[in-house]
């Protein structure tokens, strides 16, 4: 490589190729051998183009009065489902590797991480997408528009699975024309829906694994009593260090900001509480899987919680991604229809808005988690001598430190 | 509408739709009307997703041995031809205007810009859709890269046909394995790729649009003759100012500078010079062409050259983004190979590099026009009166105002 | 420059710099002559990075206890604020032009929409800006929380006075903790709120720009008049083809439809419901305004109206991204505080939240005009001989035919 | 909060806020309290603001000749500087604890691959930035851009300082103008840079931290030793397996890859070559540094080395968008100012062409390892009995399952 400068050569001049031949001059680039002729695979048939470059006919055209934007109308979406594809391809590989037990084997935490964040990478770019389509305006869809009647991005089987398998719950689905969504699918799509739903959810096996968070046994380390004392004990200091003050309305706004507070760390040790906002839908995790979750936040610096650490940081990405898709949905819809209703019948910009909600938010106590933080002091102290399971072998399985510590191990 | 609180009610908050049901609140997002059942065409059928959704065959798993990651591969690739498509699709309509002489009409700019920059919009998304490719390591490539052999992306036809189109010419093109790019193909691939090369490009359709430029005509307004004029009386003005400086270091090299930009701003109305430059490929437009170019940039706010002057800024764009997409795909096949080979045979990394040059810019003379840019004061003056060329049918056919500003316009 | 072969061999090669000058190449790309030393400005002058680079002051670190992301909380605070500055830069030069009655001189009108389009660009970056500041936990922030208060995003004069300018009515804000939101500054930040809500918005501009859209006059073209002459037609031969169907359950069906869609067309003429929606803030333009917009919606090919068109789009397009961006804050500020007050004292979320609203969409009529979209044959003809106002100068001044219109101009 | 209805109200919903004041509804986002009168900082003061949005002086307009777009140009520029602060900042904590020895305490690792990270997604950010200044026309730099000179993007210290702390050697720099580009800066800023060259640069400290790899212990899993053995069993039978087949062109071929594979994996055991490359600064890796990052490769899904491993994806990730942002640059100075000088007095286009280089890229070596890749089978098994290094305590201190493990272990 290092001595043929005449690769490099061609970069930005305009010589021509004649030119660089008649030099004799070696060329890096060239250096391939055809392999084409060999027999094998080649592209156009590994990607089976003839489906996919061959898929797009316009209703317009077929009325008889072809409109040139449907072509992007039609791209656009089928572009939307090819990544739609590949999120379930990904979503399922993680769900079974959970399903199948084998997250216990930590090698697959990485895996598992992996293909979360891709997911994020691949909403980051379905959510740029919608630049794409609003090179189309409201009057270029107009011209085409009647032609799709019923068509509906409802009518989305993807999407609808994609939801479904993260774990939007039934229960917190808007309607659509007054009918549940599963009514508005037919024959096999509605059986595959059916048995997405009765399938173990990214959220129900995210809970399991959560609740088995090492750490949390009460005849162990015992993280929530600890937590629980810990934060009794920090919130009296607190207020005992408040009544010192002098009286003055500066004090009694401290302090009711305090109350507050407290009534706030309190109702976390609350189960009955807990169990109400499950019941409204205001909570999706189990309490086991809630202290599961805090308690990696507080130790994700511990070696054995980074990865599990990125891994929630990646399930709230893919809730906000989710989100923020519906909401460019929403305002790309608003512009090409107003306030009319959708292809599909439904109310159209009103039906996407009433979607755009917390309702949808699987993770969501992983956001809300956020309102229980506490002084780094408050969090109970993890020694590794007496409790090395969030450590990495070398550090207690080295030589006389492992025998030592070998005997109290969980 | 603003009669019905519900549907915001819902957002956000966490009720049960059965509550919300209890409640008898009317639900604007459920105003619509069921339609599917009605006949017309439905969601999946409109998008033909039996063919997209179902044309991901892993080659690793046909040879019994799946891997996970090839599915993305797969994905992305069919994702990008979605996106040549349309982007032909785009091509070919504009190319069509130009060709078939109605871009005389001047309504239809809008729609010729329009196109042109949503090409840019869909490079724009293919430039960041590497980043989704690159949650694949090299190390998971390897493990599936021998069961592509010999496919390759440089077999992607619509790519080629792309470039073609837009006007890259064939003797500046990197040779692929010593062998001319279209013995890459065969049967009706080769055929199709023969016929863009015959086919106007629109390179060559946007010269002969340029060549057009109203203001040119030499018994006209005289653009060209009149910016030779002002260019040469401007030069030496600022010479001579130049020479009453006494004598400096300073004034030396303020002296070499000016018969430096001199130089490079006479070169400019030396046709033989530009005749030679375009037998080497390093200018692509005609001489005429260029004086059209640089007459919309002088005059870009004339009402009639302001669409005209967006239209050379998308065909820079899309040169740019073109490019850029070369050297993002660079980037990605230096990680994922090394400097291996590429699978069809190539020599991968180096060829690629080879394709990221100023040899496949095909607007380059857009950018390079940079170059002779002067100060506007020696920009010959327009006169809507005697050149009303460049004005709205108001401007100059309502009398009274043509002939109250025929007095005072400078 | 094609003589020089050797900058490119420095490209992807490996050789020290010494070998290149060993082998006594020129290099091209060291053909420039240093000017630092000659006097004028430098960079870091240039840019006053004195005071940029040196603007980050930890309160964490003052209060002894430095807490390393804070310092990304503070540059990406800053970057947006640089941005608004530009973004009020392009915003009053913009309002400038129209306030100063130089937009009726249609040669600003390209400055007019290039301006608005960067708005539009800068805008795109902020939303993704979220980002980065998205790399930090909750636990992250949380540490460093408390140093904070009582500031508060809230208190950007900047992205009030961006409001205001572009026209948030001061009656559609929703307060800030029951306060009017100027009450939340002081001294001379309020007087400067206090004057941009006295000076023309953008909104009230292309307001008055769009009442004096040419084709309007009901002594003219007629725009208002012939289309709903026009679309009283359409729809009466609509309802006879209706009517002529064998009686249905589809039938009675399409007639509700048709019912429906006569409803609203004819609302559109009904000038007591406009002024009833505007007294609501449901729309913002006023009639004539509405009539304007509608009308370069239909005729947005014709020449002159083709760049009004784009500038209409860019308007669209900045309630868009600021309705985004809005939502993408609020997705940030669940993460980083769940549910907790915000630093200023607000309610956090919930404040936030209820920002991200139509109420806050300034050209809410340019999205609900998608509403009253008709088919293209509904649309009022346009004859260039008679109607010469929306054509180049070009088309009627020329030569004879210029005179047979000039007549009949308006 | 579930009880109150008013806030959802607001949104979408056009009722000014008196009509819902008088339903008398409570407000949840109306819940906070006023902090900005009980002292504290606030936002303002806290961002700095005075020195930020203050720091944009026009030279045009001080020159009597205000362009406006000057004003973009500063703010861009101004705002790469303070991005480049935040990168700054980032890189010197990570080199830090690189430095101090932490990163021996793996728990260190999450803070080392977060920032990394980080510094990734400002990169991201940096690159889509150009797309804003862009927006600026050649022509519209031109009216501007004499006022500059000498300032030149050459001169920013803070990107000079981030390429010697990432590890950009002084000896593969590409001279500015023929000078050393450290001469181009003056006093303070000159020492800055020399100091900064001194300094343990990331890569050094990344190469440390490679060669203390658990695992390359000769005496221990001794990794290279039993690679190369394996290597080398691997291709011996791959060769007598070929040799089997009967004579063919077809063999021929296979067999010439083969030896052609054969040549690289063999190079890779070459600790000369490797010195050699060195020397020529083809690599920049030391030869052991090398043998870890091929060993965090391979065993990248063991607990102990998934982090590492993204730490690895996040360098390659740097060096990457790096590049990708020399070469966005590049593309728009040939925009701004065709083949022109500088500003600065540099050949301009040509000279940041030539530093769009592997030159460059600081970790080049993590790139061309992919060069190295074997079948998973080639790679040496490990045993979490034998060399517990890579697992977590529970794995292996947990002595039922690690005994219970060893049997079966593959």
């Amino acid at each position: 490589m290092s001595g043929c400068p005449y690769f490099q050569k061609r970069d930005v001049l305009f010589q021509s190729r004649q030119q660089q031949k008649d030099e004799g001059e070696r060329d890096d680039s060239q250096d391939g051998t055809n392999k084409a002729s060999k027999g094998g695979i080649i592209y156009g048939d590994y990607l089976q183009l003839d489906k996919i470059v061959t898929a797009q006919t316009l209703q317009s055209e077929l009325k008889g009065n072809k409109i040139h934007d449907e072509h992007l109308f039609i791209v656009t979406h089928q572009a939307y489902e090819l990544w739609f594809k590949q999120i379930l391809w990904e979503l399922d590989s993680v769900r079974d590797i959970f399903i199948s037990g084998h997250v216990r084997d930590e090698r697959n935490m990485l895996k598992v991480t992996t293909r979360t964040h891709r997911i994020v990478m691949i909403f980051r770019l379905l959510v740029d997408q919608f630049a794409v389509l609003e090179t189309m305006t409201a009057l270029d869809f107009f011209d085409f528009r009647e032609y799709l009647s019923p068509a509906s991005g409802f009518q989305s089987l993807q999407f609808r699975l994609l939801e479904n398998k993260i774990g939007v719950p039934d229960n917190q689905r808007v309607p659509y024309n007054r009918r549940h969504y599963r009514d508005n699918f037919r024959g096999e799509d509605s059986e595959l829906l059916l048995s997405s739903e009765e399938e173990p959810t990214l959220l129900q096996l995210v809970e399991k694994w959560l609740e088995r968070t090492p750490g949390l046994e009460e005849n162990g380390f015992n993280f929530w009593g600890k937590l629980e004392a810990n934060i009794a004990v920090g919130l009296k200091r607190e207020r005992e260090k408040l009544e010192t003050k002098p009286e003055s309305e500066d004090k009694d706004e401290q302090m009711a900001e305090f109350t507050k507070q407290r009534e706030v760390l309190e109702s976390l040790f609350d189960e009955k509480r807990h169990d109400h906002l499950m019941s409204k839908g205001e909570r999706r995790l189990s309490y086991k899987a809630l202290q599961g979750a805090l308690m990696i936040y507080f130790y994700r610096e511990e070696p054995r919680f980074q990865v599990p650490f990125q891994l929630l940081t990646s399930l709230m990405d893919i809730d906000t991604l989710m989100t923020k898709w519906r909401y460019n949905h929403v305002c790309m819809v608003h512009r090409m229809i107003g306030s009319k209703a959708g292809t599909g019948g439904s109310s159209g910009y009103h039906y996407l808005r009433s979607t755009v909600s917390d309702r949808y938010k699987v993770f969501v106590d992983l956001f809300n988690l956020a309102t229980f933080l506490v002084p780094r002091h408050w969090v109970p102290k993890l020694n590794p001598t007496e409790h090395p399971f969030l450590f990495t072998a070398d550090t207690c399985c080295d030589s006389s430190y492992c025998s030592s510590v070998s005997d109290d191990s969980d």
